[in-house]
């Protein structure tokens, strides 16, 4: 990581220590979760850049620090109610929140956690306050509705693209938007470049998921990780979206058949699917669609009227993030 | 009801109708079940209050109105997400959202409720926001901790006045005192003004939950409601914390293991707790608690600087209520 962003992430970590020691002790079930699943990683994407995108316009990055707080305990929150919905055993490679204590005391702890994310934000200056929380609200909603979206497609044989693209938007694209618009306003920043940052986030954020659901097919030998997962889940990927889109009946029909069978062999299955993947090409339809959508990115970040080597070094950053990852 | 709460209560509802048919239609499964909540019923006490607050100390409750629809968004949002942590089948005689939907359906849309609670408050004076939302985020907080309390006390097989009193102020009691705190700001009213207003919503809102629990143990002939409820489901209320602190060693030994038989048959294991209530006159107890915090409500009621006339009114009103209910 440039060694800026590290000193930025380095502030970032002092100011949440601060705000986890200001937490109340009691009654133990309501905070001791929200240290935990502070407590167990993550990147710290988010709201590095809030202050990224502060420092882009403005020296005085403390501004952001109240929306970067904010931000980071929103993500948790929802990570924390998304295991509960999900059933997930796991989050980051620790028991989940409801594993470790139960539903309720995840349910009730993700409430106040987002209680506090709000909290966090009205830190801000008086003045940013309105604007921030305008961009905070929506985005928060469009989160709430793209879990909605993804918990709806798990009942739905098929999904199109387009629904597909927007559910990506609203669960995990628009946060990130969010951050960069936040951390611009908290820097100064005029509408239209909070826009740009904005709309750079979000195109983005759909990048990385979609990234991500190439890896889960087609792996990384580096990492070793397993490969297969989503397959395995009947999940409908961006993988399996274009695949139906290009499909003929005959591997429509047999694609469709794999996703509604458990019974199969996992290797068997993962296999087959991945074979009609590759017949129909979908690994280079996907990557070219990351890529046009990266170059769409990159033109949004460049307009958002912040000094070039500040812009380079956000864009090269993301770029080092997605390679890192694939 | 006075005709002049009736007039602010309907201009809340003409408020509310407009803010549910700004609702967006889909994801439905996360919009629905707010339209469903909100429209079961319930007295809006809690937006009433912002108003008539707001009335205290100026003629434009129009300026209140963001933060009656945000106290009754809130209302509701904890509503749908207790009723999950109770397993509550029924709220106001109708399903419950889980119960009609899912838990998952009731998890999300409470979040989006959540949500939804803050924006409305965000569309107040610009300059009344950050005071309006810090007496907000501090009471959604007490209400999550009262919460939680709640759900601990079932696990203990004792508790004192003092957690009893302090579980029933968070959960309850305090958003009574928020509404009328925000309406008061609402109006104009100075911080002493606002601070005497709470403290007379929180007592009187501990008065109504002492009253619940007597009313479920003493019943009320005109309602013809069933007694015995938290006596059968082995609840802590103020009438057993009083008893046991009242009751000798052979009482004491007997409520509790009352308290922990759930073989006995209903009317016998109702009328063995009453029979002990009954002989450590635990009714006339609670009753003199609740004439005490009612006296002390009064005076901070008073103490407002608000015209006489209509803090008369106001208590009043409440009495009235507490009559009704008993």
């Amino acid at each position: 990581m440039q060694s800026q962003y590290a000193t930025l992430l380095q502030k970032f970590e002092e100011h949440l220590q601060s705000w986890q020691q200001s937490l109340p002790h009691k009654p133990e079930s309501l905070y001791k979760p929200q240290q935990y699943i502070l407590g167990i990683g993550g990147k710290r994407i988010r709201p590095l850049m809030v202050l990224v995108a502060c420092d882009l316009f403005s020296a005085h990055i403390e501004k952001a620090i109240p929306s970067a707080i904010g931000i980071e305990l929103f993500h948790n929150f929802s990570l924390m109610h998304d295991d509960i919905m999900d059933k997930a055993p796991l989050r980051r490679g620790k028991e989940t929140v409801h594993t470790r204590w139960n539903e309720n005391i995840a349910l009730l702890s993700g409430d106040a956690m987002l209680v506090k994310a709000y909290e966090a934000i009205c830190n801000s200056d008086k003045d940013l306050i309105q604007s921030l929380l305008k961009i905070f609200n929506r985005t928060a909603l469009e989160v709430c509705e793209g879990q909605q979206y993804d918990m709806d497609f798990e009942k739905q044989s098929q999904v199109t693209k387009e629904s597909y693209l927007e559910m990506i938007r609203c669960k995990t694209a628009v946060l990130l938007g969010c951050a960069l618009e936040m951390g611009a306003l908290c820097g100064g920043a005029n509408e239209k470049a909070q826009k740009e940052l904005y709309a750079f986030g979000v195109e983005i954020g759909i990048v990385f998921q979609l990234m991500d659901d190439l890896l889960d097919a087609y792996g990384n030998e580096k990492v070793g990780k397993q490969i297969g997962g989503d397959i395995l889940a009947n999940k409908k990927t961006i993988l399996f979206v274009e695949a139906i889109n290009r499909a003929d009946a005959d591997q429509k029909k047999k694609l469709l058949e794999l996703y509604q069978d458990n019974e199969l062999d996992s290797s068997q299955k993962i296999n087959s699917v991945l074979a009609i993947f590759n017949d129909l090409n979908i690994k280079a339809i996907v990557e070219k669609n990351c890529h046009d959508l990266t170059r769409d990115a990159e033109k949004h970040l460049k307009n958002c009227g912040a000094d070039f080597k500040k812009i380079n070094a956000l864009f090269d950053f993301f770029m080092t993030l997605l390679q890192r990852e694939n």
